[in-house]
């Protein structure tokens, strides 16, 4: 039995102190008047969304219409949110497919835990961040909001909740972005698979997922000062997320590896040596389930059933992804010599990623090249990672942290002309959030390193987490697996 | 060989058989005059739902509103019906992960035979049991309905159909419901795996989802007398199922369990023996699958597009899940010292069944506390049961029979205010439905064993059923798995 | 190593050789008037539909209603895209868990490529095949499309997009058909499995989706000459495409099963040997998801959201897939005395493969005969392939080829009355589809054989193409698994 067993009391005050420093820090760096400012900035820009949809409502001419397009938007919506929710499984999958099977019940298990951590810190804390009136924030920067009411009470089924103008009613726009918020959490926890302390990465994935994912979200999708840059003209653009869900959760977890150090047994006597999946069947279900939420993740970030965008989306969503993994699959071929499945798989994720940012700013051929370069330098940077040291299992900081990058990028560079992305703001955004995302989880992997919560013992990790965390073996009928 | 292959040509015999002693038994016991009364009552309501329907019509002032409306209704209600449909892979693969290797192909075939033996007896029999004129039945008590014709016929894009306002054509009707009615058999399937006789199983599911389950459904769904409870004011509420689809199943699973008895190698020198799964990524898979699910068999059951309905419900449906995951990761910590991987994934389950008897009634922070005892009580009900000898492999009597009733009583305690449910009538509800369910599956199983054709042979059940049933194994690549 | 990791510089030059043989022949085989006699009568075709779509729309007096029942048809196509996504997996699972544990990661590789190269060269070719004016070819008998550009350009979401008149945006329409286009090649992969080699795979399937599967279905599906039969009124009828797609595929894959041969050891002294699938959950995986999936193969093919002609298609595939299960489990018990898992499945596939053709023109119980009739057939046509030396490790010729055929058939033969299907026509359709299938793959395999890019060399076979062609293992840590 590991450190789990025996730390379950500290647990709460742990949290406790650790949700405390990380909300005190940038308030004593930022300036109250930059804050207000911001402010009056975000109240335009809501107001500037209302007065679009009101628009669009009298364009039509009558409420029916406007009743029956709202509707649609929230089924959309609410589809959205289980093909997001479905991305986890995916995780899930994937996750213990390119892993070995003593570790498989600690991955799944960590991966229930998130998603179920990840929907309930959103309803307590994170969901209300967001909204001006219902937080505690420096509106703008730093928010921290209270637990979710009725949000049927405020006119369910009209146009305005909450102050902003949105084609779903508040549980809708609560589902979809409850499913988001887990996935930056997923995406560290490939990265410190195998070796990582059960608890340690508990506490480490609920202060992500409740609150420095919703904190930085706001920056941009909070109305927060990323959505406010250059008056707003040249604002920070990420459509559905490639900087702050992905390359987030990707520099979280490279900090969170570097803490952690390599598996035992990846670097013997200065070479490396490569650790195969244990089942390559459960990590392509991964990388299809996660493609198939894709189109959730993005065509929901529509947040309409506007025809127009949704079908530009879906298809710059799919060609990169299929892009993605073409180039990783001739890449791969000319580096390693080899038709790699993984690598084709983590091209069709970097093709996604890299898509992310810019889905509804670009044209097919657009996506296509976005999705070959991300296929390309997937395969490089995973091999350069693996290099310095820096054991990633999965491929996570690559795939998620380096895509997510070149997405952002990307779209300032490949977008449909007058679209308006800034490549200036685009290079903010990206260091603001990868920056944060790095000292966030640097800092807090240190202070669970100090007190014992972040690696579990040598004799754990030889034996594996499975037994040594849970008890509990993930093939027990196909007798020992072969440990190495 | 088992008794299947020895069996074959009694088949029909024995099924004509079983059909009719069902049938007649409740018949004798029911007094006609109240049923007649009922009658009278199920038309009331059927004329109160259209008049309400047409008003909603009418309040938008145009057809063309009403008819966009209808077609996004059906286009939910069939993707509602995939997601419910995709249900059966996931008890399919939580059953296989469960249990043991050799019993695979078994658990498979049987889900395979339900999921298809479900759609055509729902469409033979099933279906017109809930529309007066096209079946034999005694009003709101008990009927059999014929196959079903052109449900398009009188028509099926109006909103009439059948005499009931419903926001669907009848094939969208049909189709969704037809979905649900596999579902019960599938409960039991879980309970009964590793020792039941295949062709025993394929009569007793058929009876269930062909009969049973229509009949007791339409109590409540067919305008029976669960919806005329107290005048209708005060009916029996059961939004979803958590009583008249998972505690009947559970139930029903029960009796089926203790006819048959616990596995070989369960109960050892009065000591219990854990039986580990064979598969976890297999049984995750199955959970994930359920969740994702559960967004069509709630969300499906607004049975509309209505958004203030449907917002509240995925999200009081998410919510209770995610939180029943938690408080059965505690609890089972509490109690095995462990972090178990199968009650974190029953917690997710025990939080679904539990919030489906009231996810359009319920407050965000109400879904959230029954899901929390939910996942309390599910953990508890497994031990309980493995204790007392009830061999459950997959916890299926806990998880669906014990939070099943859990989640009908919650939706008296935890209700919106003034939603209208009372705690008398769920009782009623709930305990007319166990019973029923209990003694169909008890005397059906005690035939069925009768006649030998309930449990194979000590032979059979040690070699396991892949062999000795089918004559196939599930993984053949990797030689004889261990025996146990 | 393969012959892979030799020949990929003659790649680019054999494809472009490949690419202009068959575009060639055809041309010269064909008349020029013949040609423009179609080019007329599909412009009247056109025209009609445009007109009907117009009369919908002055129906209903306002374009309120027409721009919402437009929107919710687009959302409902960009779903049935997603469903028929991961019918992609589906094939992968499926054609896994059929074979063995050896070529696991080969067939996994092959699926990720398939439907990326079907994606891209759908967008590069295949797409712009369909429309007037944006190809080069000899209207309605062969074309080739140049790459897509910006969808949305000339009124992406209004009515008129192409010429043609449709419920969904260019892009929407895109998406969709993409992801049909890459299911022919996906078919012919189950069949090649476990001794083709890889490079050939890729370039046949790469011709098969960019190419041939494009040229054939434009007969049907671009206004071509199957479309034009009898002047338009006794037209073939290929709903979702039995013919088209499936039996397109299937003799495509019996062409190349031929010029293959049989695994080693499949035929050993004059007797047949079974190899049995090395992971039956994984099959089944595939099976479900297969069955999930053609929700919106079949009912994404309404091409809009009209709830009448939905209701009806999903209702039919559904009980067409459980009638063929059924049928398929008595049969395969009667001719093996067994209850047999594998032929479960393949009588779902069956059943949906049967309904494909009419799946909006039948009723339900013409949809459980057609499923009945599929079920018997693909289990008596599996054992006549094995017998006569046709080795299809899962079936895919009986499944797709026969009962693709089949239900062509059947839609003329139990059509609902006036349904004007004619079975001249289908036969005529069938037969130029299967043809034309067969002789494409042949030449093709032939071509490929000569060059030494069709089947691995023995030892390849024996120590597994997972090594072979790739230098990994599927399951690493179970040990080697057992050869055979």
């Amino acid at each position: 039995m590991s450190i789990l067993t025996r730390s379950i009391p500290k647990l709460l005050a742990i949290w406790l102190l650790l949700c405390a420093i990380p909300m005190a820090v940038p308030t004593l760096l930022m300036a109250q008047d930059d804050a207000a400012a911001e402010t009056a900035e975000v109240s335009d820009g809501d107001a500037e969304l209302k007065a679009g949809y009101d628009d669009l409502v009298s364009a039509q001419g009558d409420y029916a219409y406007a009743f029956d397009f709202f509707s649609l938007s929230m089924v959309w919506t609410v589809i959205s949110a289980a093909l997001v929710f479905i991305m986890h499984l995916g995780f899930a999958t994937l996750e213990s497919g390119l892993t070995r099977s003593k570790n498989t019940v600690n991955i799944l298990f960590k991966n229930v835990f998130i998603i179920s951590i990840g929907l309930i810190t959103y309803a307590l804390l994170g969901f209300n961040t967001h909204y001006p009136g219902d937080n505690w924030m420096i509106e703008g920067w730093l928010g921290i909001g209270g637990p979710i009411g009725d949000l049927n009470a405020d006119g369910g089924n009209t146009f305005g909740y909450g102050g902003v103008a949105l084609c779903m009613t508040g549980y809708g726009d609560f589902i979809f972005q409850a499913m988001f918020a887990a996935t930056a959490a997923t995406i560290v926890s490939g990265a410190v698979a195998e070796r990582i302390n059960l608890l340690g990465f508990m506490i480490y994935s609920t202060l992500l997922v409740g609150f420095a994912y919703p904190w930085v979200g706001s920056w941009h999708w909070g109305g927060g000062w990323l959505s406010g840059l250059g008056g707003g003209d040249a604002a920070f653009k990420d459509f559905a997320g490639s900087t702050v869900v992905h390359a987030f959760g990707g520099f979280a977890a490279l900090a969170a590896v570097m803490v952690l150090g390599p598996r035992k047994g990846k670097y013997v006597d200065g070479k490396i040596k490569p650790i195969p999946g244990h089942n390559m069947p459960l990590a392509t279900i991964g990388v299809f389930l996660l493609f198939l939420g894709w189109f959730g993740f993005n065509g929901g970030s529509v947040l309409s059933a506007d025809p127009t965008a949704l079908g530009l989306v879906v298809t710059t969503t799919a060609l990169a992804a299929a892009a993605g993994a073409l180039a990783s699959i001739v890449t791969s071929y000319l580096m390693l010599k080899s038709a790699d499945l993984s690598m084709a798989l983590n091209g069709i994720l970097a093709g996604l990623v890299g898509i992310t940012a810019g889905a509804d700013v670009v044209l097919p051929w657009m996506a296509v090249l976005i999705g070959v370069i991300a296929g390309v330098l997937v395969v490089f940077s995973i091999l350069l990672f693996d290099k310095i040291g820096i054991d990633d299992p999965v491929g996570a900081v690559s795939v998620h942290g380096v895509c997510g990058i070149w997405g952002t990028i990307a779209t300032a560079l490949f977008q449909i002309p007058d679209s308006g992305v800034s490549l200036v703001s685009q290079i903010i955004g990206v260091v603001a959030v990868c920056v944060t995302a790095f000292l966030f989880s640097f800092i807090l992997s240190i202070i669970l390193k100090t007190v014992g919560l972040w690696r579990v013992s040598e004799e754990d990790e030889q034996v594996g987490l499975d037994i040594s965390e849970h008890g509990q073996e993930a093939y027990p009928d196909f007798g020992r697996q072969t440990a190495h």
